[in-house]
């Protein structure tokens, strides 16, 4: 439940007119996944495809366990 | 980083030859995004073609201001 906090300022932006989306991919660290990056690229292109976003900003976190690819997109304006 | 909180029981399951990925998709409740439900499908079909994974769980979840689509996916014997 702690996702509900991902947009530190949801309150000040439902009075803005962009809106986000957020897309987040984690996987243990000790998984053998070959193929990541490749859905990866793909899974972007789909968001790129719908959402006809520019703004997209990715991060990266990983800790002994978990390894995190976060993607922030701004929808525009509405 | 909360986020690295999401598998409750990583320490078991690095033992354990499943491995598992996750995917989770948020957005503001006030945004408009008509075509929401057609990207989530086309997301997951990328998710599937890609894992092959056949055991896929999902989640939904809302408050005043966030919604969130959860999968978990895991991927079969390493």
């Amino acid at each position: 439940m702690s996702l509900f906090g991902v947009f530190g300022s949801s309150k000040k932006s439902a009075t803005n007119a962009r809106e986000r989306l957020k897309l987040v991919l984690s996987h243990e660290r000790t998984a053998n996944i070959p193929y990541l990056e490749d859905m990866q690229k793909e899974i972007l292109q789909v968001v790129q495809k719908y959402t006809k976003a520019t703004d997209i900003h990715f991060s990266t976190n990983s800790n002994s366990h978990i390894s995190t690819l976060e993607v922030q997109i701004t929808l525009g304006n509405a």
